[in-house]
């Protein structure tokens, strides 16, 4: 298997500017890129704690995955993302080991990176994002 | 500020061997610690994923924190840890900023390091503990 390790972990948060502020205030978190991911529905952050990712999540709006997960749980942890060289090939490895799947093939993420997500499902509760290396 | 950065992530699990045996096939995880943390009503194992450490906490009880956790939200992310040179002076500047504390002292956790938790109503709920490094 490929060598995976911790890329981010993603926390949904209501309002991104104030997350921001309170990550900056508490942790010396810097914001490394922020942008729209329409396709996700959200604006997101991606903020450097040392040299550990933290991405805030805030929602498009109330019928986007983030804001359905806003209302049910709150802000809070939504989702751990694990590097790898090569997503689609992760995929189908996990996809032969029976996991189930978000998505089944790479589609484009924060930083143009290549990404897809696992199902809590198959990892016992944790939304998994796959973040390829390039 | 101390540099800080991500020490693991902790999710909760209801069968700790079960867990795992799951992160070992999905995502190559190994063991490197295993123990009960009584203080914290936990059995605890530290996976490695890669560079990467995955803490699974199972409740030794339904009274616990970890229980009551589960029992609300079931099984997924409980915390985020962050390495800090010193868990006391940590504390103490989280303290002056205004941030609610679960822990006022630093007390024993997992490889006997030292660690305390910080409340999620501090970081928009998240439940962030600070690992000291020695």
């Amino acid at each position: 298997m490929a060598a995976l390790e911790l890329h981010h972990i993603g926390i949904a948060v209501v309002d991104l500017d104030a997350a921001i502020e309170r990550y900056a205030a508490l942790f010396g978190a810097t914001v490394e890129h922020r942008a729209r991911v329409d396709d996700q529905g959200v604006e997101a952050a991606s903020l450097r704690v040392g040299p550990s990712r933290v991405e805030l999540l805030a929602p498009l709006g109330a019928d986007t995955p983030v804001g359905r997960f806003l209302a049910k749980r709150g802000p809070g942890m939504h989702h751990v993302a694990f590097a790898v060289d090569d997503v689609a090939a992760e995929l189908a490895r996990l996809r032969a080991s029976g996991a189930q799947l978000v998505d089944e093939e790479p589609r484009p993420g924060l930083f143009g990176l290549q990404v897809a997500f696992v199902h809590p499902e198959a990892t016992g509760g944790v939304l998994a994002e796959l973040v390829g290396n390039g």
